[in-house]
């Protein structure tokens, strides 16, 4: 009966948008495997049966938080792409504002709990993976238009060392840095432009 | 009488090396937090007791294991600016030196649980931090051997950026890649340094 009010009353999309939610929350304060989903219900004031109507278990949360992030990050590359093609920013100037979405992740508890999950749950290893694969052909695009020349193995080594520099700068502030986001996405850029207009 | 024999016949030392290795090993598979004493205390063969004796607790193993890489790094770093000015290495044979030191870390799971666990464990986080005070120096130095004009905001950026570099390569394993490690290594080098050569 209190289900069924709770359907009436939440909307099947915003119930799960409310428990994702919750559940970003919750899992980086606590520990994605420290939390119980009973936990999870209070926190997205929701009832344990709603959460599970929704979602198979926990490993089903994650994979839609992934998902979630994947598909805002795909959207950015691909909006960036369009207007460097446009000519409406330069390459530099698209390194530097992939750079600021990345800088200083959000959740950054949560998210090291997911890439320890990736290798101890075959499915979260592979949609990570998959993601990367996407990233990767962004990247490539991103280093040719700085460097029409790159090919082969220079730039199979510009699309790798790329690649972990935007990982890198997403948990940087594990050291604590003192350079501001701006500054650090604007001297980046600068960077990765220059290495990759130097190679070839 | 029973812990006694042991301490008898695992001297103190090694008996601290056995449990730090079977930590590593069963935490990196079965997760920091979900692994118990218990079941640490079997798979390094000594007794929960023992394993008290030389540790106050998980977060303290945690700890020591965090110790022992950072002691690792500093050492492998510290040889290399040697070797660097004693001429004995060129700028780029440094970095792929380091990169080589650093691409594929092992036990990736676990270190992503360390990780997770540096954002709800003020200590692990302190500790950390740390180190990367301590990996920004030599970073520092190796830019400084590349291109002796950099300064200022230049170098903090370049400082910035190799060291989200240096962690990304660690981890780039997530991503599944083609490119060997040693290949990785050499490309990069060279990309790092063409970049430090390019700004300042």
């Amino acid at each position: 009966m209190v289900a069924t009010q709770q359907k009436q009353t939440v909307p099947e999309r915003s119930g799960k948008e409310r428990i994702l939610e919750a559940a970003r929350t919750l899992f980086d304060s606590h520990g994605f495997h420290q939390s119980s989903m009973a936990e999870l219900a209070v926190a997205a004031q929701v009832s344990v049966g709603q959460i599970y109507r929704l979602f198979k278990g926990k490993e089903d949360i994650i994979a839609a938080i992934v998902q979630a992030d994947y598909d805002e990050r795909c959207m950015h590359m691909d909006a960036l792409r369009s207007r460097l093609d446009a000519g409406e920013l330069t390459v530099e100037q698209t390194f530097e504002e992939l750079l600021l979405h990345v800088v200083d992740e959000k959740d950054e508890a949560l998210s090291f709990d997911i890439l320890a999950e990736s290798f101890r749950n075959r499915p979260v290893g592979d949609m990570i993976a998959a993601m990367c694969v996407q990233f990767r052909g962004y990247i490539r695009d991103f280093a040719c238009a700085a460097n029409p020349d790159l090919s082969g193995e220079a730039l199979d080594g510009a699309e790798e060392i790329v690649l972990a520099c935007l990982f890198g700068l997403g948990h940087r502030s594990l050291s604590r840095p003192s350079l501001s986001a701006t500054d650090t996405a604007r001297l980046s850029a600068r960077m990765i432009v220059a290495a990759l207009r130097a190679i070839c």
